[in-house]
């Protein structure tokens, strides 16, 4: 369709079943526009006066005695997540630690658990955390790392990834969506290639959980780890997830032996004994205060259902894509089944431009080397939102205004 | 001295220099006498309205550009600990994930350093987490363990370390004071002794940090983490600190290979860069609400000074002794030199007792198999409390009221 005026987003919003949701969310500014809900997720209404409580009444006043509670959270979040929002069983997944360390145990527990197999298959193209944490526990081992070249617009080819799978390979580390272009690889597919070859796939879900359904147990999927503040809306560096399938869970011992790993915990005994299921991935004691914040940041998604927040979710990355001004190409895939919640253009001045466009009031964000991700949350954004940021960004292309601004990289994108 | 009364106490208190610090803490219920500051530290009183601040308004309103300010955080908290509480100089601690993660991540990359070394000197009665760690590193590594006997009252002998640190150790991992007598270890004399048989020392400072000085770089210390829960006051499960002397910091390669320990981290690179500094020692994004309540707590401590903490510390711990209850034994060094922060106490009926004198107001803490901890904290115990927990102690021992309850173990202690 052509350009679409900002009546069509006005009319989407009236008829948006989701639209009660933004109310859940603290909206200090209505003039900023903010799409940077893939990076950071907006504050949850609930979550001050929640945090607040934990802090005053079960910090303040419970003191050490409200650890009989704050110790099952990592567990009881975890299944919240896993039935809700990862189509996983209880005892599946537990809050732990960030995601990067979540990659490393589990990633580790695989590789000394199938010692024979020598390679590791990454995406070239993933998230450096993912590549990184993988090249160390490569390095040390002496194990190869096959990073497959994906595109940087479309993702990973699913046959490069069953050209890339054979009988040496212990490891299948990939992202279900690209954290630049939000191309998504196809899980129960590479699930079911991996299975084949023996080799066990781990999925990083820090840009899907919340934004789409996640079918973990469906799929077949073995191990995941995911943050809980992007579309989990759960603050900055809240702790992260993973899930482990529950067969999984007796031949993997993850290498940091932490003592809320151990079986009968307080016991204090002299030799480590991990727990049986899922808590045998936990190491060390859990930051409460980001921790409680992913609570009241649930129930939000809980009460919309995930398969509502799809629905939306495409809707609106279809609406930017109606809405993508001269000058900026499109650098995620235009099918939305292929595409999770943020839409990628690019522009050789994008670094600029995002900057340029913040000065607008539109917060969206800059990947390199020349990538704008336009982030919409589907429990926030209004089409308006998406209206009124496309609209600027067209006047600001138009303009040129943004090069007046330098061009230095910034420490913090 | 005889049992002093209660008087003594009052007179204790009123010439207490750092009597005003109470009042930087929340004290709800005044009747309660909170003597597990050693697990748990009091919630200091600007730490709410911070806290809350920090979700409010940057979060809430400042978004995802708050990370132009967070990103800073586990540095500049790391040098103020640095400064006023540990000895170091800056750039030598920074503020990461959880003391279990910190201690695996330092006792990782020095094992990686000196291939040849084959073995590992622990404390046989050290904290769980401490033993676990270790053992971990070493049955991925076919390393040796050397598990120190040592008195579970008075701790480790130096003469025992001084005979197990040979030229195939690589690595010694040390509390500085025992968590359960709270006996210290010479640190000076222990790096001394290491230096020279070629061996690197790992301190864990969790049972001193904040209550007693701790001259990292004067006594030769190589190592060292904590937490930041205890005697600092940065609430349930704060992120850990973790020190490397700056000197060793290119010798030095951390296993988990994170983005938040890349040279310039958003420039998303192909390969793992390790920042030059004390930046490579991190790995994720830290869980920022939890990193936030570090600040006002470090205010406290900062005002207060460690030296002066410790004078109290002494002097509070000298005044348990001296009140100890008939039927308590005290398994603790009695020279106050040679102790930290808490005083603890033996009784076959401790577990039983410590929940009676929860119910009779006092919060003490009990740890296997048999022993009471009684930890005042001088930023907030005052010697009435130390004096009203003993008598209460008294009676109940007088009365065996806890012989009432039931012996069930406890899940968390």
């Amino acid at each position: 369709m052509g350009h679409p005026p900002r009546r069509t987003a006005e009319e989407l919003d009236a008829a948006d079943p989701l639209a009660w949701a933004r109310d859940r969310f603290v909206v200090t500014d209505p003039d900023l526009v903010y799409l940077d809900g893939n990076s950071l997720g907006r504050l949850p209404a609930a979550t001050p006066d929640f945090v607040d409580a934990v802090v005053r009444n079960q910090w303040g006043t419970g003191l050490v005695r409200t650890w009989h509670t704050w110790i099952d959270w990592a567990a009881s979040l975890g299944d919240r997540l896993a039935e809700h929002v990862l189509g996983a069983r209880p005892g599946e997944v537990v809050l732990s630690d960030s995601t990067s360390v979540n990659l490393y145990k589990l990633a580790a527990a695989v590789l000394a658990a199938t010692p024979d197999r020598r390679t590791i298959v990454v995406d070239a193209g993933d998230f450096p955390t993912d590549r990184y944490i993988v090249q160390g526990l490569a390095a040390e081992r002496g194990l190869t790392v096959r990073a497959l070249a994906s595109d940087i617009d479309t993702g990973l080819s699913l046959n490069s990834v069953a050209a890339a799978v054979d009988d040496d390979v212990a490891l299948v580390v990939l992202s279900h969506a690209s954290y630049r272009s939000g191309a998504l690889n196809d899980m129960a597919a590479v699930n079911s290639l991996a299975r084949k070859a023996g080799a066990v796939v781990l999925w990083d879900l820090s840009h899907t959980a919340g934004v789409l359904p996640v079918h973990l147990n469906a799929s077949g999927a073995d191990l995941a780890i995911g943050c809980t503040y992007k579309y989990l809306n759960s603050g900055p560096g809240a702790p992260a997830f993973l899930y482990a399938r529950a067969d999984l869970h007796p031949a993997l011992r993850q290498p940091i032996w932490g003592w809320f790993g151990q079986r009968d915990q307080f016991r204090m005994g002299p030799d480590y004994d991990p727990a049986g299921g899922i808590g045998r991935f936990l190491v060390g004691t859990p930051p409460v205060l980001s921790l409680a914040a992913v609570d009241p940041a649930l129930s939000v998604i809980e009460e919309a259902g995930v398969a509502r927040i799809r629905d939306k979710s495409v809707r609106l990355g279809e609406f930017v894509l109606d809405l993508v001004p001269p000058g900026m190409r499109v650098a995620s895939p235009v099918a939305s089944d292929r595409r999770g919640g943020h839409v990628t253009l690019e522009h050789p001045d994008a670094w600029r431009i995002c900057r340029a466009l913040a000065g607008a009031g539109v917060i969206c964000d800059y990947r390199e080397p020349d990538r704008l991700r336009v982030g919409p949350a589907p429990l926030y954004t209004r089409f308006v939102d998406v209206w009124d940021a496309m609209d600027r960004l067209r006047d600001l292309l138009a303009s040129r205004s943004y090069e007046q601004l330098d061009d230095a990289p910034g420490r913090v994108t």
